[in-house]
């Protein structure tokens, strides 16, 4: 599947593009059974809400599931996403966000870049945000909040906050790399910055059913509020970047979980692998 | 100002009705001269939210400013509150509703009169909310969800929760009635209920320019959620009882602020009467 030239050209002016109903019905029945298992899962890769009741997000299961690692090489994704950056593409990052009904928490604002920038020293931000929609997003289920055209603003070199003073984390114990995952950002921005952006660009808030997709740059300014409605808005989120644009060698990089060791391009699958492949034996 | 019978159809069916832009630029303008010094005001009145940073919401305070006292005598509410109460009223209680850009905190599910009648005695749900918008309210900024016809069920009669299990009170001190005017609300719905009605009656975030007026039920489902925008979301809340729906008398009633003494039928001041009143002198 190939996007339009306008499409191209609205993601280059406005930093995202939404797709409506890219995956089928069927389509997003198969990537939902995958779900429960993965929340399940109790390991480093999954990551609770404040409150320590609800999954929060799952990362890198593109490695360990069958079906999502269709879906990180499928080319409803990789296509429009080689378009768009210009170039071949590997996976940087694959997470599953919840943001559970009657719990789902808050994602300040932030860029995405700057957090890949920092902590995997990621040359450049040739890399975009792909979010596949499995339940519909709605006004009332937290959805993603974007300011539009804010990615040519470049990074906000904002300094790294970690948890707010005073507050005690939930996760005393757990590696450096976890405040990057949790609602309270190490590099969020501040609201002097955000209101500005605003008043300038705008804001707008992608909607759409099941299976509809949003690609976002990943110096686009967002966040999103928590999701007090009876609607799940669970989304998988997969973040590709350019070939020619990878992590610096570190001696302690993050897990790869976090960041993908595999730079190779991405050989997208057959269209409609989602539905012809059957659930992995063995489960 | 009256409203029309469909409207008031509209109002018994749904439980709710908005009026856009029922005050002018220059009267929205009026009353919001006068919120800074009651934000400022340091007094039990004053409630803020969680994280201490941010006014929540200010009681009563048609008491003792003259312009909201106005306010909450002006026909644009007053006779439309009597329309569809069927019969004379009073204030029964009178807030502003700060929901502060960055900052405002949820509103949890619940239903107004269950307060009303465990805290206070109030023997009947015929009250309605006129609730002002100050600010344009929009997706952003933390509107009011209701479900449309929840009122009708009735009363659910949630056993008191107060704060939830293990969370220690920002308000250790405070009087009983303090949980009831924090984010952790004392008679909250569970979430099988809300989902439950959700499914039924769908749900709605009515918004609208400033000087817009939402009036709802005291017994529709309602909640909102954070606000992370940067568009502060000031409400002034009229909650009008029906002259013949009086609290108990009680030994220890909720302080004067939070439940009127005055059950005297309001007597609407002139339509034109937060232009033609100059600033009380003497501040």
């Amino acid at each position: 599947m190939q996007i339009t030239k306008e499409q191209v050209r609205f993601f280059e002016e406005q930093g995202y593009v939404l797709l409506p109903e890219c995956f089928t019905r069927r389509e997003v029945a198969a990537l939902r059974r995958e779900v429960p298992a993965i929340f399940a899962e109790d390991s480093l890769r999954r990551v609770v809400e404040k409150d320590g009741s609800f999954v929060r997000s799952v990362y890198g299961s593109h490695m360990s599931n069958e079906t999502l690692g269709l879906l990180a090489r499928h080319p409803r994704l990789v296509r429009p996403a080689m378009q768009m950056l210009g170039g071949e593409v590997y996976v940087y990052q694959f997470k599953v966000n919840a943001k559970a009904s009657f719990g789902g928490d808050v994602w300040e604002w932030h860029q995405d870049y700057i957090f890949w920038m920092k902590e995997d020293g990621l040359p450049g931000p040739q890399v975009i945000n792909a979010v596949v929609f499995l339940d519909e997003v709605n006004e009332f289920n937290g959805p993603l909040y974007l300011i539009p055209g804010s990615h040519a603003e470049g990074v906000f070199d904002v300094a790294a906050g970690g948890l707010p003073g005073g507050a005690s984390s939930p996760y005393g114990s757990s590696p450096a790399w976890i405040s990057n995952l949790t609602a309270d950002l190490k590099y969020s921005l501040d609201k002097e910055t955000v209101a500005r952006l605003v008043r300038q660009h705008g804001l707008v808030a992608p909607k759409g059913n099941a299976g509809s997709v949003l690609f976002f740059h990943s110096n686009v300014v967002h966040g999103s509020p928590n999701n007090i409605s009876p609607f799940d808005r669970t989304v998988v989120l997969v973040s590709f970047s350019r070939t020619d644009n990878v992590p610096a060698p570190l001696k302690n990089p993050r897990p790869d979980f976090l960041v993908s060791r595999n730079y190779e391009a991405i050989e997208p699958v057959a269209d409609g692998a989602l539905l012809s492949h059957s659930a992995p034996e063995g489960r």
